[in-house]
């Protein structure tokens, strides 16, 4: 099934136990709170004195690890683990992280998760200079060049601090030896990363939800631009590079990141709660209740009930077991299977003027099938759609997985044409002013380049 | 994972088709609709002239069948399912449906939902009459018994007039034979089943989520007693046996049907909220938030929040990857991981005197767990628990898998004691006449013996 | 790929265990000895107390048993083990064996080999008496039969003396309950059965094969219509029916049997090489070297060469890896892929003329591949085909699975057009007479039916 | 199970297809002919236009390609296939081939097979100079070179050049590009490699096996240094480098290879067969039988026989479905089941004097185990044990998976000890000078440093 979403790619979670835990098993169970930002495939390295074992498949944390194969990782200080969504749709067996090198002086994992803008410049240097590649992924670059600046005689975070002035992009990732480990993230902010401490254990993590599943305490974001260093001598960190204006993705507070996580000072769910009352501000409409499509919309859904007064309902029951199916149902059957994923509850429908709140639009076409299921199965009087992210109308060049620009609804109607399509009787989408406003308390400024076309970093297209 | 949800056992579907349907892919497509019943082992059986085709497996039904199998299924006319929950943890591959077997005049199919309390003497019966059982479940002594009657002269339906005579307990079954296909629900109409149609198709299911799922209309729920008789001619039904007291199962409004099924006239959505509203009336208390235990506990939350305008949110987040998992955490990781399944928002509920809403408590070990998260990791300053069932104190001998009654929270404590376990600053749960209320136009009378104990068939143990 | 042999369906294995042993290791390695028997299925059943555990399922022995799963059957004092070939095609796993139900005083496993000429006849008697059946096994009916008669009050071995007297066909079969194992052969002695001795446990098996694989020793076959019972007081035996004209599957000899195995008296590998000295002796030709087709054409080859006095070489090479794989190469490729399985050595077969041996001819199909190879590839000046047994021209109707008798090469040509379809340059069978006489000091007649027609026992057809 | 003879590490195979064969699927078949060289990964990798598409993974070629997959190969113009065996147990996964890079002018995917004896110092330099290694096999140290070399301008055909001049050891590999496919061989000659033609396709295999598989005709064998490149306009070829003095493998013509491939000039078979004759004129004894252990033991034991006329049989029966289990039974069953791979048949052996021929002694323990067999189970009079190699008494350093000297038998042990210890009556060996002769017609020298540690390319120890 064609995903309708834009995509989230990696996410990355590291532990420095310098304590007695049982790294294998705490990371397994880490994992779970960053499943959501990759499903195609899953890895962990753990390094006990100067060995590294690992084990990397393709699947979910559930298909890739048995409880054997986390038992064949145990009693090991320190661990790296990697959730992976991968556009390539070739060979992707080989682009499964964490990525492992053997290099001068020793081993090293990366997890590694976004998008180096420049990566085909570099890799076609390095490609004269003599190196070869046997992924398709940036882990690998990194690693090159990392290697290349340690053979020379720097010290690993050094190498980082080169390697970082040479790479644009959006990233953060993590790098473990036998040594250390060390966090790095991207100057501009793009990607989210976070510091918390669980006995007297680090652990790194793309989103807040990865600590708190193993029950770490949040200490604080990694900063744009900081490097970070963990070993058994406690934490270093200095800035690398940093820009006035960073430009964290404002996607990760719409729809990408867990409602629970806390990025950048910022709650993700108050984000997206707040939205729906912006939303309520800039679009108001006469109607009898306010629905969310579950799970993403409901957050800004409550947000637009608050502050319209009008009152919430759920309207919309998600099937939890579609998953991952192999179902391409035939065309006749596609008609009849509008309620597959979702099925409406008529009684709460029926002979109701309805505002519906999601959170984007992208291709359009499950927001079509779901006015119509609104209407037909439902029984709505009314459907009025009410959009928290102002029109996609932008590729991403950062490593959110979005269509063509062409297959971009936005991109290709005006929002009356897109109302008509929809077969919605309004639809109205937060103003990108308005948006910028729901991270409450946000440390950071936000790349918006989905919504504007303003990119924060040049591409490779741009040169 | 030890379950802490009182758990349904089976869903059955069925189709007989007299159009040109592709029935196997249909119906993988309607499984979806029954999957939460039973997530143990699935199984699709058809018929295509006079023979028939299935396979039947432990997993999830996208576990069990994958595309080239459904293909192996095409081409045939008519088709029955099966999605099973096992108590039994010996063997149950052979307990798998749908039920196979060869009789005198054909072959036939059995879904079995349900639990014959006579079943242990039935089974000895005929062991002493000379007939022997490869599997546990009673769709063999149902298989057996319609047999025997056949062999005597009888037509399927008089045979099932008999069969139902001569079994009690609470089960809706189909059976399919190479001609027809019949439906048969329990004269106190204790477990669901419902009749739709889908273009010149006929379909029964347990829910009409099954229905809904492949678009099929929802006709009318079979009556208590009721034996429908579908083949090419179309329907016939007669009444094999009723009661003046029906007695539906009260928990599937509860918690086991799915929230946008309509069971004998009530919608489940609207009971479970109606229940919240119930509550407010019955249990009020001040506080600044109503939140709901998540998926279950929410439409009684919105109800809660209805009546006693107390603004409903969101504070709890359910990690949707988590599923069948291996995990079973060390002592000191199982503190730890508290957060594993849940996790609280902290910004929706720091400093915050929250109502948090449940449908019911089994043996407590969640509840604890949510209450503690609440105040230690969520900053709650007081957690009222309002459960939308009564106390559960008594096991169900109906086929629904309660633990042992000396696990019962409630059946080991008062009030005020689970309060005080729980942690919860107050606790109070629906009055059973107010849960009676809550399936608003619904045609029946119900079964609350997992309440108050009144069991309205006896079981082999009362006798 | 079609089998080109004649086909064993099954093999049975059965240990009552009265020491310590670890029985499921124990089994588990048995099984190999058994293996080549039936490659479709394998199941192993046993007994701990008073309960039963198996697992049977679609596969080799090595790929339905893991290390734990053989863990899972331990401490067990006594097992049952099958292995299975199954010519139904449809819905095979609910035929795996061991087959075990529950009867009116305890629990049952049977592991079943052979053939029920009156099966059907059975069946439907047993259909008319209102009995149903869920596979389509004789063991299914064998255990129907035996339910009955136990519930009328008679022993176990009682209702088996029954049972016997009912059933015609070739079989052997063991029955296991808590208290005891039993070992069946039919009355006419068609299919082996052996007992021995390991330690203080009795072990039964198809073949003698079964005893060495554990190093249990030899002590006797059980004789056709014998009954043997053991328990902790050890082994009773009485004959139930006898016939004063046995009729062992002659073929056993020819290629089913391992060739290590001894048979009723008889060993295999001297039967095979008796059965070359035969045929030298019927059909001499001139030629500078005897080779066999690998590996069952080797013994008789060797004897062919020991009797002619002409040089015995090897000349085709087989190929280990091939066994089952869903090749099925285009017309283009199967005619380069001649060489797949077997391989012929140019450098020992050029420019002479050769002698080649192999045990049988069914469809004739991979014959004439192998002369056209021997000719083609291997440079060979003639090619003289001897095969070691008469020509295939009837069906068994006794558990061998045999082509469709229009598509026996011997029934549709003589032999002088067989040996101009192969290509060879002379073709001899060895008589039949000859090859009764290859089972040296057996202690039994043999059926030759597939040979001569002569059915010793009446089929359904014939009725 | 230790395995208890020398093992081989690799086999390649390349088709270069100028025609319009089905590449993949002849693929497969043809990599049955090489599988008997690598057991624990399979891969293959097809160049269609521009693109390359690869699948491999641990397991057998029937494991990992289901006829989907190979399906997925379809409609490519060349390819290069690849079994393995891998001493490192670690992360072998890694290991497995093709290996595929992309280096600066294209992609190349590298087939390799062999013993690179400076790899330590080489891969030490590499990282010296910035490079990194993610697997651990020699075909990344050779892609690494190559690529180094291709980006100063080299052609990849003269970057070869280069890179067997730094590279010492035994070994052979298949370069693929989208343009052309290379064929190396080291220049002693130490690893077989030959070239074939099929329609108007060449292909090259480790063994001839690998042609004869698909019906392809042999042409020559790859000359040592000699480097075949084949692209659309036919084949060239130079030689590198060369010496005086080749050492072909002289264990390939003992155990190693296929018995019916020829290498350079020499039959398989034959040398087998003609070692057994040297081995009766060398250490003839007075015998009833000459009997072979299966499968490797049985030519040079038909040699035995032919020379001095004592008559061959057969006594031992391989088991071919033990494969690989997971057996590693306990102490008092391992000393049950002597009989598990390999069973006596006793009628032949009871009484007899035997001379048994196996093709070499490695630890020792299988033949103790077989000469007990053959007495205690057996009943052979004598057992006189024929080696058709002479002592192993030195370790391998050129890819042939050997143990630690200290666990070769003959290291430890004179051959009286020798013979105590097998309980052999008397026990021989073939003379090195007796065993050279047997690869008649050969065109080259060989290696046999494994029986007198004259190791002709020198190691990093010696360095």
């Amino acid at each position: 099934m064609i995903n309708e979403k834009l995509q989230e790619e990696c996410g990355v979670l590291g532990i420095w136990n310098v304590g007695d835990f049982d790294t294998a098993e705490t990371f397994y169970l880490g994992m779970y709170g960053i499943q959501h930002r990759g499903q195609q495939s899953a890895g962990i390295a753990v390094v006990n004195g100067k060995k590294m074992f690992y084990r990397k498949e393709l699947g979910l944390i559930t298909e890739v690890f048995s409880e054997s194969e986390i038992n064949n990782l145990k009693g090991c200080k320190a661990g790296l683990g990697h959730v992976g969504y991968n556009i390539e749709s070739d060979n992707i067996r080989e682009n499964a992280q964490p990525f492992i090198f053997k290099y001068y002086k020793s081993y090293a994992a990366i997890s590694y998760n976004g998008c180096i803008t420049n990566a085909n410049r570099l890799r076609s240097e390095y490609l004269e200079n003599a190196y070869m590649f046997q992924t398709t992924s940036d882990a690998e670059i990194i690693a090159t060049m990392l290697t290349k600046e340690v053979a020379k005689g720097s010290s690993l975070e050094k190498a980082l601090d080169r390697v970082i002035k040479r790479i644009t992009g959006s990233y953060s990732f993590l790098v473990m030896t036998p040594e250390k480990m060390i966090a790095v993230r991207d100057p501009y902010g793009m990607k989210p990363l976070c510091l918390g401490i669980l006995g007297a254990s680090y652990v790194v993590s793309t989103e807040s939800s990865g600590l708190d599943t193993i029950g770490a305490k949040f200490i604080r974001d990694v900063k744009p631009g900081e490097i970070i260093t963990i070993d058994d001598n406690g934490l270093k960190s200095h800035l690398c590079d940093s820009y006035e204006k960073t430009a964290m993705c404002i996607f990760e507070f719409v729809y990408l990141a867990r409602s629970d996580s806390i990025i950048d000072g910022a709650g993700v769910y108050k984000a997206r709660f707040e939205s729906g009352k912006i939303l309520a501000r800039e679009y108001p409409v006469d109607a009898d209740l306010v629905m969310g499509v579950p799970d993403s919309g409901l957050p800004a859904a409550l947000g637009y009930s608050d502050e319209s007064g009008i009152r919430y309902a759920e309207g919309l029951i998600k099937n939890r077991y579609i998953g991952r199916t192999f179902i391409q149902p035939s065309q006749s059957l596609r008609e009849l299977s509008v309620g597959l994923k979702l099925n409406p509850i008529r009684d709460q429908i029926e002979g109701k003027r309805i505002i519906l709140v999601d959170d984007s639009i992208v291709r359009g076409t499950t927001s079509k099938k779901i006015v119509q299921m609104m209407k037909e199965i439902g029984g709505a009087k009314e459907v009025h759609m009410r959009i928290s992210s102002p029109p996609v109308k932008f590729s991403c060049y950062y490593g959110i997985d979005t269509p063509d620009k062409a297959m971009l609804m936005a991109n290709r109607m005006t929002r009356d044409e897109m109302c008509d399509s929809l077969g919605a009787d309004t639809l109205a989408f937060i103003s990108l002013d308005g948006l910028l406003k729901t991270p409450v308390g946000a440390k950071c400024s936000f790349c918006s380049a989905c919504f504007d076309g303003c990119y924060p970093i040049k591409t490779e297209e741009d040169e």
